[in-house]
């Protein structure tokens, strides 16, 4: 059962909640062709590394259904964002299966991708909830939410078990300029669910922590080389370097999905980089002088040094537990 | 001669560049009763720790002028802002020659603060600039310009001799939320001056740092403790560790009115903390979802062991030349 979907399928089209307007704005979209949901994709209406994935999968296996060309909309789905692998890891899973069992059996292999993400998601929050005490006060960066899987979430799986569970742990979540899926959409989501929170601005993490406000961080993550170390949204490294500076566990919680095991390491991730107008300008007015150029880097990249434990539906590993578990 | 002035006294009045609506707007707005300027300081029409150390001795001597109750005025002024002691010094000062000197001499002390500081910033400016390169990347935070001084700036200063000289310094501005005095104002004064910058948000130091993007930091600051402990704009401590995370030389610029003797150590420095709405809105539109709070501490302190010199104008100083020179 899913409580709290960010997209479904629909009549041979996809349903989804447009996460660039929320949570001023609840809006159901409709993406029916590929270059509807590459669209939704590069523009962050559907967002999170998991669900991206699990979004692009449905988006080609209808897309096969349809009798489109498979190879086209592969490309089209795969380039719509760089840096979370989940995208191309469900895409080459219904690929596997197009050319094993042919077209049928996409859209199956299509559900059951986003079934198990769900259940991945529920498992990180039952392993994760033990890392949680009565009253724990959690950091976290974006959304690693519901929105950004399916359900559940990664970052806030353990967090939203540990509050069904009778738990009272309160979130510091921090507003992730420049598209704030902080205050947007993390803050919705725990809003929603009746979990304690307050928005801070991304430069205050130092603080808190140095004035023990902050018992334990947990991420999301787009990417996990094989070496341990991860990409995520940008800011992610500075509460690793701060969390370690202050004596403060720092987790990454994902799901397998989000493994490159052909990365060997966090250099050789790509990282995205968005236009300047996310950063110079907010809902749409301007900010900045006319004439002021910005830089936007979507993510950055944490060595596994900084890492205590990487949250999976296998349990919390650690660095050498899941390098070790990585297939090359 | 001031070539940049965030404000000045015009027949008994204060006119000041309203610095809540740069750099949309350029409005020159008239302070004339101590509420107005006690409104001006609170809501950051002026801003930045010398700039309003100097109005507030401005406001005071002319309310002393008008011939109103000093004490009064200086209470109402002094408790505008806590954290920025250069107020608080300025403050002192002016009632200091009220009482040996009598009301006539007060103006002409405000106004001979006013030059102290401009020459003080311009020997910040002098001295800094030998820790700058001909092509050297200086990433700064919030706004320590002309517009929070009167005219060259703490943290700026440096770069602008540097470039008047015929160097290419580049300029990482780091956005400063929740009010953007980077992307607003520092953006600002980097483009009326030519000198080559790009915006970044705050998270983005750690991964501009680990690139080896970033060869200095300087930044300004509005209290500096005995110990050589500093408060400056929230976001700054993260810098400063990451700098030194990353082997980055981390300077904090300032003139003497931001000493605060009687303040042992940057535990005992008051905290500014800010309205929820100035981080869960933005240019009046709310970003988060109603029913979510914030927490806005405006300022964190830096610990002396993260600066790896202090640039006033008496020269850079180490932490020992600094604490030595405090007189308590």
């Amino acid at each position: 059962m899913v409580d709290r979907p960010s997209f479904w399928l629909d009549e041979g089209s996809i349903q989804l909640l447009d996460q660039r307007v929320l949570p001023l704005n609840t809006f159901i979209i409709t993406a029916e062709t590929i270059p509807e949901q590459v669209e939704a994709i590069s523009t962050l209406a559907v967002r999170g590394a998991p669900a991206i994935g699990t979004f692009g999968a449905l988006s080609l296996a209808l897309s096969i259904n349809r009798g489109e060309d498979e190879k086209a909309a592969y490309q089209q789905l795969h380039g719509s964002r760089p840096t979370a692998v989940d995208l191309s890891n469900c895409l080459n899973i219904v690929m596997g299966v197009y050319r094993s069992d042919g077209d049928e059996a996409c859209l199956e292999a299509a559900l059951g991708l986003m079934e198990d993400t769900i259940r991945s998601c529920r498992k990180i929050g039952e392993h994760g909830r033990y890392l949680i005490g009565n009253n724990s006060r959690i950091m976290t960066h974006c959304n690693a939410g519901a929105l950004a899987t399916l359900d559940w979430g990664t970052a806030l799986s353990p967090i939203r078990v540990r509050a069904r569970e009778g738990g009272s742990p309160f979130v510091w979540v921090s507003e992730t300029r420049p598209l704030l899926q902080g205050s947007r959409l993390t803050a919705w989501e725990l809003l929603n669910e009746g979990i304690d929170h307050r928005i801070v601005v991304d430069g205050s993490a130092g603080h808190l922590m140095s004035k023990d406000e902050v018992d334990l961080v947990i991420v999301g993550s787009d990417r996990v080389a094989a070496n341990g170390d991860i990409a995520n949204k940008i800011g992610t490294l500075e509460k690793a370097v701060l969390a370690r500076e202050f004596g403060i566990p720092f987790y990454v919680a994902f799901p397998k999905t989000t493994i490159d095991p052909e990365c060997p390491s966090g250099d050789r991730i790509p990282i995205e980089v968005r236009s300047d107008l996310e950063i110079t300008s907010i809902h749409g007015s301007r900010i900045a002088p006319e004439g002021s150029g910005a830089y936007g880097p979507a993510f950055d990249v944490t060595p596994s040094g900084y890492i205590t434990g990487y949250i999976t539906e296998d349990g919390v590993l650690s660095k050498d537990e899941l390098v070790s578990s990585i297939k090359k």
